[in-house]
């Protein structure tokens, strides 16, 4: 029996990836990743040239995207079909040889491959390789410390209801939004209403080629890509 | 005028730097790295076999590390004039060429080089690689997704009051506690009363050599080592 090895590439630049997952990529037989239908894919993308020239590539294309709302039973359908399909498809690649799938950021932190795994568990051994998350990449970008002493660090997502996400703002000291997208003026309206608009920074595309890095009070647009991430930096204990 | 470089190493297994922090340690003829007096240093240790045969080490030594309360003013004083020597050292040595500061985890994440960051800001070029944060690497011990959907993670500090991590707790999905060592009591204390106890995992000096993962609830130490975390996994939104 083969395995299954999820492989965290980091938060975009290809020179972030660890050691082992830059081995485990360029010996890899047998590729899968995750993109919209019609894209190249962003996970990809990041492999791009580091590919064994005998690897049989495998895009996993979701069946629906943002065009269907996440909360409807359609949506669930059509994604949980979409994860039972291709837990067969792997495992039966599995029980012949390995399957490196390729995933952005750190496979364990919202990431699209956990529907594969719990669903591949009692199917097949999987080793995942953990990956440098995007968030990280991003307060890189802003290139000033993000948590210092017992600051309390709260990550949220920007699909939250903006009552919750104002709750969770005003309690934090550091704050991360992924999931910004189209849900940004919610994210901003709640960042005022906590008092921590003027903190905020909108970093889009962290570490990857068209980085952008602005205070979000600067940004006039009601959208961001989907690679952004808004970040507040903590305030906690240092000595001086 | 050359740079410091802080490298990220990563949460302790050396095959999980990153590819780029790897090429700079090992061309490094200027290593520097936190250590306790009288210690190896856990960010040395990471690195053996790694440095170049050339590289001088300049092991930046704490004058005081637990045996002083953070909270008083002789730690502040004693830290801030550690901090301070060092960067007026690491700056004369940029002077001619460059520096590699060693950094475990994400150096922007609660790390230690921030408080050489700031001040060394103003005096010279620097570059910070970021690294997989020791969360991350203890999550994927544990072998299971840790977030999905809109979860909401918040990262806490074992140092912080019990009503405090109480209250984090009880508002969050999953939880990081960091800084556990001789705090352990207390964090378990509040997750009893956030009503998480039974789901928190302690994960000690993981993906290391002498990696344990237990239930928080099968331990009935008082204390446990500082390289350990505790986690609670998020129950988030998935498709079934």
């Amino acid at each position: 029996m083969h395995k299954i090895i999820c492989v965290g590439l980091g938060p975009g630049d290809p020179d972030l990836m660890s050691v082992r997952a830059h081995r485990l990529i360029a010996g890899a037989r047998h590729i899968a990743f995750f993109r919209k239908a019609g894209r190249a894919g962003q996970a990809r993308t990041i492999v791009n040239g580091l590919l064994h020239p005998e690897a049989i590539e495998h895009p996993m294309e979701y069946p629906v995207t943002t065009e269907v709302h996440f909360a409807t039973a359609d949506y669930n359908d059509a994604l949980a079909a979409f994860y039972d399909d291709w837990t067969g498809r792997l495992a039966a690649l599995a029980a012949t040889d390995d399957v490196v799938v390729l995933c952005e950021g750190d496979p364990f932190l919202y990431g699209s491959f956990m529907h594969l795994h719990v669903r591949l568990a009692a199917r097949c051994p999987i080793e995942v390789v953990p990956g440098i998350p995007g968030m990280v990449g991003c307060w890189n970008a802003v290139g000033a410390p993000f948590t210092w002493g017992d600051d309390v660090l709260s990550v949220l997502m920007g699909t939250l209801p903006e009552a919750d996400l104002t709750h969770h703002m005003r309690a934090a000291d550091a704050i991360v939004v992924m999931k910004v997208g189209r849900n940004l003026p919610r994210v901003r309206r709640a960042l005022a209403a906590a008092g921590r608009l003027d903190d905020a920074w909108l970093v889009e595309r962290g570490t990857m080629p068209g980085q952008r890095v602005q205070r979000l009070s600067d940004c006039a647009e009601s959208e961001s890509p989907y690679f952004a991430i808004v970040l507040v930096h903590g305030r906690g204990r240092r000595p001086v």
